[in-house]
């Protein structure tokens, strides 16, 4: 997602009490952030934060963290988590490419990534989308038992099917039309809603590592 | 497909030369039938017979096996076969449930399923789709190396998916449009012609059982 400059972002990202300021604090160690046992859901590339936010609002016994390398839209989501009334919901400022660095295997139970960018075209950039085969190799390092997929972007979701198939992940609750399949508790992101109403189709779905990554 | 009444279908079905009859003559030994050693590709369901006689045309070294269970469509299929030019092209009349009776295993090199009868509704209806696991388990018995599946309906293209997956078997070259992705070669079924001139999305995939059932 492209960032416009904010003049109040600067001190959002200082004092919102949302945003995990030192990472290192936490590396290895996020779950003490909430200060419970409660499972932890981790949504990468959270955008203005919605869907995370809704999500924590409906579910209060779930640990949701919100991770987001474009400082200005992370600060915006931590704004609004606030407006929603958001319960146990933080953010990261954070690449994907960092996951291994701050989390450990167990700590995440459910992967949420939600219209991640499809770096469209050539075939080096596909190393880029988030479930490239080297990011598949992250999550089952981490040992994440589900991921949650959603995108309207055709070529990506042709491209994820056949890249969690070919590393033996098993494929669930597939939509190929949300909107219409009407599943229960959708929680649309802002640009969901967008693309959405022009009726253009989301898809949607779930995968779940090969099980020997589980155990 | 549904069938209509044909005068010269009774004819048709008695005398056409590519029709094979006397099925258990060939049970077992389907490729006796072509007098040669190419490979054997099966097309379940070929109704009115376009996509296994213009396959057929482009590809003389490979033997088509088109097969129908409504004898009225079925005389159509191998009435059409001799205009477009086909080549090593037959027609069986018979049911998918009947797979195991005539071919054994490594008779087939690949199989084609195109706008099968979706089944909608009921889940004790999802048993008779053609990528039920029921059929899988029959086509991993014949230890068919490879399946094309061509659909144009959204629920059972998503069902098949997480069929597919759940069984092990691999999913390649996904299109969710397949006429916008222009895939080349492509040769499109009288039915779904008219399907996507309306401009409706044509599904399509290919699907590798598990390796362990392929040796």
């Amino acid at each position: 997602m492209r960032a416009r400059k904010k003049k109040w972002a600067p001190t959002e990202l200082a004092n919102n009490p949302r945003i995990i300021r030192d990472l290192d604090e936490y590396a290895n160690r996020l779950h003490d952030y909430f200060d419970n046992t409660n499972p932890i859901y981790l949504e990468i590339g959270c955008g203005k934060g919605r869907f995370a936010a809704e999500s924590s609002r409906r579910n209060p016994h779930i640990n949701y963290l919100a991770m987001e390398r474009e400082p200005v839209i992370l600060a915006a989501a931590a704004r609004q988590a606030e407006a929603v009334g958001a319960n146990a919901l933080a953010f990261l400022l954070m690449d994907a490419d960092q996951l291994l660095d701050y989390f450990k295997p167990g700590d995440i139970e459910r992967l949420y990534i939600n219209f991640c960018d499809p770096w469209p075209g050539k075939k080096k950039r596909a190393k880029r989308r988030l479930t490239h085969e080297k990011y598949l190799n992250m999550y089952e390092a981490l040992k994440i038992p589900e991921l949650h997929f959603k995108t309207d972007n055709r070529p990506l979701f042709e491209f994820s099917i056949e890249s969690f198939s070919s590393k033996g992940w098993l494929i669930k609750n597939v939509s190929l039309d949300l909107h219409v399949s009407q599943m229960e508790d959708n929680i649309k992101t802002e640009y969901e809603e967008k693309f959405s109403e022009k009726g253009f189709p989301i898809y949607r779905l779930e995968a779940l590592p090969p099980p020997m990554h589980i155990i």
